[in-house]
């Protein structure tokens, strides 16, 4: 997601270190006691400006959320509506995604999410796409035996692409959606880019896809 | 495919007999003999009027390709366009496409093709549709280790249920097309319900996936 910068958005997470994790390394392994339960951890990577995560966690509150995003003015707007949510079950990490298993221990998550992430169309550029392999082998880690990432977005192409890379990885496709909007699946939380793209007539695809 | 009652269509096919294999269990491990030679053995499960297994015929003409319907008249009507295409690499067979084992050796069949399938939308006859795990067990059986199919449709429903049976069943999905006409895939050759959906607007679907 791109944003202009956001002008005093470092000191803004500085300042909710409550929420806002600042030493990221520290957490690795000790995610439970900063949620202070045991409850299920579910993140989301790339969470841009925080739609999702937080109409997760107040949909949810026996689940705990993690956004992560690398940039701290996206982060920076989603840490507000953190805090308009007043919900318990929220903390944002402002980290690269490449290097989660540095965040989180073995098995620690319980469920990724993956949201319109940048569709890095050019071939070139296959790697940096979240769903490439090496992508697929950090998520693999920090997951459980048969851990599940969640996958929507609007851009055919990362669709196609991730389709086959997840397949090609041997995981398994639990469902597949290509018309998200137009099925009967219940309880979906909007991000703000499908909300968007969604109002233009715009097919959001979904796949739950299995380690 | 639902087509009208055709006049004559039985005798059209017993009068061809050079290309309507009429009695297709003694056919079962001699292909190559039927074909006169041991190119690769492409079959479309389905292959309605024709135009796909003559086109691709015409256009490959180092492989053999069978066409495959349960219907007399439609395969009456594809039966004209074999005579017309005067093709020597295309064979004609009205059988089910759930009893594939009885007319195929193990590994006799290179490639599988299945076009625009009828989509079965009820839940209750999902094991109708082509891609239901007992079709897939019989494929199997008549492909070569690592074996294919190439599935195209129009049909929503049927693309994303066939996505995950493949992978449910092991098998891995090489490429997925989304919007194949806006793709830069070359040599399609278009089925004539292809031709009419595409004509509406609607996008078609593809996937390659190998056991």
């Amino acid at each position: 997601m791109r944003v202009r910068r956001r002008k005093g958005a470092e000191e803004h997470l500085a300042n909710n270190p409550h929420y806002v994790i600042l030493n990221p390394e520290d957490a690795k392994g000790h995610w439970q006691e900063i949620f202070g339960n045991d409850k299920p951890i579910h993140i989301e990577v790339g969470s841009g400006k925080g739609a999702f995560i937080t109409g997760m966690a107040l949909q949810n509150p026996g689940i705990n959320y993690i956004g992560i995003d690398i940039q701290v003015s996206v982060l920076s707007h989603a840490l507000d509506k953190v805090l308009a949510s007043e919900a318990e079950n929220i903390r944002l990490l402002q980290v690269d995604g490449s290097s989660l298993t540095n965040y989180f221990a073995d098995e620690e998550i319980d469920l990724l999410y993956l949201n319109f992430s940048d569709p890095w169309p050019k071939k070139k550029h296959a790697k940096r796409r979240l769903t490439y392999k090496t992508f697929l082998d950090t998520y693999k880690q920090i997951l459980p035996e048969h851990g599940e990432i969640h996958l929507k977005t609007d851009n055919r192409g990362l669709f196609e692409y991730s389709l086959a890379s997840f397949s090609q990885y041997g995981m398994v496709l639990k469902q597949v959606w290509l018309d998200l909007h137009a099925s009967d699946y219940e309880g979906n939380v909007m991000t703000e880019y499908e909300q968007k793209f969604s109002d233009k007539g715009q097919v959001i695809y979904r796949v739950e896809a299995m380690f």
